[in-house]
């Protein structure tokens, strides 16, 4: 069964429809004010009496009538015999005016001499400084804040009234596992109703998760109307197969009505929204950055509209790091990494697979791109909301280039050092983009052994190689994964599996084949192209494929046999300056630290000898001498 | 007794003490996901398994051998027999290495044709897309956000690992009542430890109040020792005594050392370190901004050193609407409401009262002013760190000037429109500068009768009136306030209180006193100001003075007797370009709507005969003819 709609609704649209078929929700509740962190008053708070409620001494010191000091000075002190002694916090009696710091005073017996007047009013804390008794101390959509509630307390507020709502969240799907269970093929965990629980309750909403209900459309009925009895608001979140869809689409229309289905809007396309006994209704699509967008997108909004608080969002400008495609006529939401080089604000565009989560979980912010742009080009500004501490870009390192788990190892140990990593996997080629344009601190490359690669040259040809340090993190060895011990040879036999271009693994494995004067077309499965080692192991061990070239530290991790054709060295890129900034020194210091380096041997498939080697190309020495693997780059030495 | 800080610690060293004397804490806990919003990961989090685990189908449709669609177009069209029908989510066979949307399939029997060829790998979403086994998810420090949390689901976690720590909070005060209670005069309720618990809870913290401990040496001694033992963080809480602060310091050096006392910090400045076996005790003065500023200085950040997360703060760039002075040699903190007049976002700095906890209430932000500088001039540009989110500062309608009740039952009536209110209390001459700078939206002013001031012409001069128009609010009364009825010619007995020259109040007392020919100097008080109307009567029920002039509404609420003198109109100002803003037309139409009325006439106090009258100056009517109060304001009418 095919899900085709043949009306999108646009997304402002579709929003506007939401909002004026549920216009209000007037549910609210009292709690104490120390639960009352981030919820939104519902009902205007007042001062239950003034504060201070009688003038209060702002010092320690005595409260005198000010009139009683008029003339005094240094040459013509005045005693004062009418007095009380204040500290700080006391009460002034109201037959006082005024009150004279202690340290303005001497004492003369049980008596006070002083050299200066005192002006009326002065060092004392007016009553009502502060608030007056039924005044206005929070009015309605005020979020409430940790430093308020002190303010609260102080004003006599024990409890306080605030939006409430109750959703009711249906997981429907009959391929879902509950957490906890280990998903077989083709099964998944049921985790978006877990996130559309952990980010509504974020907002204030008390949410109902039901078990997971089965692609069954009576199942799905009682669900619902079981869900519509006792909540304002239920999500039924819809599997990833269409013909789950489709069911929620009918239920909805045999219970209630439905108010759009299909959106303009990538990715969420197929959410839906209907109406049934007056409450609202809205259909998660199944693929996790989908469900997130539409919870983003409808969810928080309509909260919002009837008065809740949606997580902050800040909004920068960005300069963007690399071309960034959409399709005319959706509106496009795009995780975005922003992170700082010297004063660019950059952003990194992420994957955008549906499926993808980690795409969203390595951002820290999103963009949307309008439905009448086809996207932007590389170094196009753009407006990101950030979902994270915007304080954070400034610790954060940019790390771009060919991604190993050596790197990971390296974010966690930069955490101690109160930075951060944010590393994105782009290969040698985008490494070589990023230094370019100076939009990363650093990029890892996989700089294969030069004997192998005689012909294949590319890229850098306008980097000046001179500014280009180098760090040594490991030597890795690149070989033949199979599930058998295949070699060289029998790999005319068996289908092949192979990486994208700018792939070190395959510029290896291209090398080889010219060294040895053979022809791709003789090879099964060349032209299939997989995302860098790790993707290659999997597939062998999954039975997709055969044979493959990947790291020896990538077949162990996934039970395979290796056969090494070659080395390669796993390097930091950097521009020499950034050798200038401390948080680039703490990262060089770490990667020589004898920590990572046991980190790294324990891991398996790392050769540390030359482990936080630092080189950089200088007057007095060549391209060749400085790295031949360099030769490949095509970089020219000026 | 007195404390005297002969020796001021800076901010900066004092922080760095600090965090030298405690490098490290490494407590972390276990916790299920669901419970991990906002908390920060102690030790690295791994993917349980690859997702997807095997190779699934992206589309529905079929998945067949790539090399069987070979050649494949729509005049040679090629029938498929070896083929699995696949949905979204479904697994892809090994042997199958393409997928054909259904869509692109014509029935054939049992078989399917196709127009098409297919290349490999096509709508097929490979194992590992997105993420493989034991690569890591969130790296140490990572900060867990709702959508974290479903990839945390997905790829088979359960718990996270996450920062954690135990702090112990002692309140001390004699003077301290526990929330709940209704404090005596010179009583306050302990709300500074309620504020630490709310705020160092939302940063992960878990926290244990101690009950209010009497300022007595003996018992402030069990209870750290108490508080030492079971807490990795102590915070001592002052109360308001410069007594009670005394024996903290002497406790915490005899029961261990005192690292510092007294930093060049404002608010802040009693606050000390101290170390006691090992551990941070953490002493916080005992006014509220300034144990606010000591929690958001000092504990956030100790906590920060550790690995813990803040809360966000974002930081906007800001132009002061009015000066701003500060102690030169101390770093000053100022609670500042940051909203935004056409492009210009404007700081408007709030009162630096230290008691004064509406001011941070009503701020959203706050701005340090380095040791080195005096202060700033108005109009200055200066960094704020936001407290709320930035996207209410587009839905803020800032009025600055004389403030009534009335404009707090708008505040409320906004906010069903979307919308916030920030109101700054500046007085008439405030309001005049506010619309002068174009720093505020509206400005309410009070506009006395013009026959009972023939003399006080003030302000206002370069402000052309033409283009000013008012909203008329309602009209109040002024009059004599008193315990027992006093009329005018009873001032000459008794005890006056008077207010600021600026404001309405004063200017009809001004004007009654000169249109009678009496010398100010005949009423004693007359030089006692305080801050407006509430002030006045709360000095007069409290028996600090005996009369003044306050609105008929005021005295009703404070019970006092009230004797008529004048009218005068309050109303909102505002440049004539803003009724084409929606907001404002907004706002305009909720003081024009019956339920506004209905609000102000049960209040008591308001005649709203003229309520929601919206007058500006034309060619055709002249300055008096417009509002004869207006002559009041020397308005140059060209």
């Amino acid at each position: 069964m095919v899900t085709r709609y043949l009306t999108l609704t646009s997304l402002e649209q579709a929003r506007s429809i939401m909002k004026e078929s549920f216009p209000d929700l007037d549910r609210f509740e009292k709690i104490p004010i120390m639960q009352a962190i981030g919820r939104v008053i519902a009902k205007p708070v007042y001062a239950k009496y003034t504060v201070p409620e009688v003038n209060t001494s702002a010092m320690d010191g005595i409260a005198v009538r000010s009139r009683d000091t008029v003339g005094a000075a240094d040459q013509t002190p005045v005693t004062i015999d009418h007095f009380a002694r204040v500290n700080t916090g006391n009460i002034v009696p109201p037959e006082f005016d005024t009150v004279i710091m202690i340290e303005d005073t001497w004492e003369a017996g049980d008596r006070f001499q002083i050299h200066k007047s005192a002006a009326p009013w002065q060092h004392i804390r007016p009553a009502g400084e502060d608030i007056r008794e039924n005044r206005l101390v929070l009015p309605r959509g005020h979020i409430i804040r940790a430093f308020d509630i002190g303010a609260l307390a102080t004003y006599g507020i024990t409890h306080v009234e605030v939006r409430a709502i109750q959703v009711g969240i249906i997981p429907t799907g009959s391929e879902l596992v509950p957490l906890g269970v280990r998903p077989g093929p083709g099964q998944v965990v049921e985790s978006n109703t877990i996130m559309a629980e952990v980010f509504l309750s974020s907002m204030g909403a008390h949410c109902t998760r039901f078990p997971i209900v089965p692609d069954d459309p009576k199942l799905i009925t009682d669900a619902l109307r079981l869900a519509i009895r006792s909540n304002d608001l239920v999500i039924i979140s819809a599997g990833s197969s269409a013909g789950t869809r489709d069911f929620t689409a009918e239920v909805i229309s045999s219970l209630g009505e439905l108010l759009f289905h299909g959106v303009a809007v990538k990715p969420g396309k197929p959410v839906m929204l209907g109406r049934i006994e007056g409450k609202p209704v809205l259909g998660l699509p199944g693929y996790p950055l989908a469900a997130q967008t539409i919870l983003r997108e409808f969810a928080a909004p309509l909260l919002e509209s009837w008065g809740f608080a949606p997580a902050s969002r800040y909004p920068v400008r960005v300069k963007l790091s690399q071309p960034l495609n959409s399709d005319l006529g959706f509106d496009v939401f795009v995780p975005v990494f922003v992170g700082r080089i010297e004063s660019t604000l950059w952003g990194i565009p992420h994957h955008r697979g549906h499926g993808v989560q980690m795409a969203t979980v390595k951002a820290n912010g999103y963009t949307r791109i309008p439905a009448s742009l086809e996207g932007y080009e590389a170094e196009s500004e753009l407006d990101v909301l950030l979902t994270t501490d915007p304080g954070r870009i400034e610790r954060t390192l940019i790390l771009t280039g060919s991604l190993d788990p050596a790197i990971e190892e390296l974010a966690n140990l930069v955490h101690d050092e109160g930075l951060f990593v944010h590393a994105s996997n782009v290969g040698n080629s985008g490494a070589l983009l990023a230094l370019k344009r100076n939009a990363c601190h650093a990029a890892p490359m996989d700089l294969p052994a030069l004997s192998l690669l005689p012909e294949s040259r590319f890229l850098m040809q306008h980097l000046p190689a001179q500014d280009i340090a180098f760090v040594h993190i490991a030597t890795i060895e690149q070989g033949i994964a199979s599930r058998n011990g295949l070699d060289f040879e029998d790999l005319f036999k068996v289908r092949f599996i192979n990486t994208r271009k700018d792939l070190p693994t395959r510029m290896v494995f291209d090398a080889l084949l010219s060294s040895r004067g053979v022809e791709s077309s003789r090879i099964d499965g060349y032209l299939h192209e997989v995302n860098g080692p790790q993707a290659v192991a999997a597939a062998i061990r999954n039975g997709f494929a055969d044979a493959g070239v990947c790291t020896s530290g990538v077949a162990e991790t996934y039970g395979l046999q290796f056969v090494p054709i070659a080395n390669e060295d796993y390097e930091l890129a950097m521009k020499r300056e950034m050798l200038d900034d401390p948080r680039i020194c703490t990262l060089v210091s770490l990667i020589k630290s004898p920590t990572y380096k046991t980190k790294l041997e324990k891991t398996g498939g790392y050769d540390c000898s030359q482990t936080g080697l630092l080189r950089s190309l200088s007057e007095n020495n060549t391209l060749e001498e400085f790295h031949p693997a360099l030769l490949l780059l095509d970089i020219k030495s000026s």
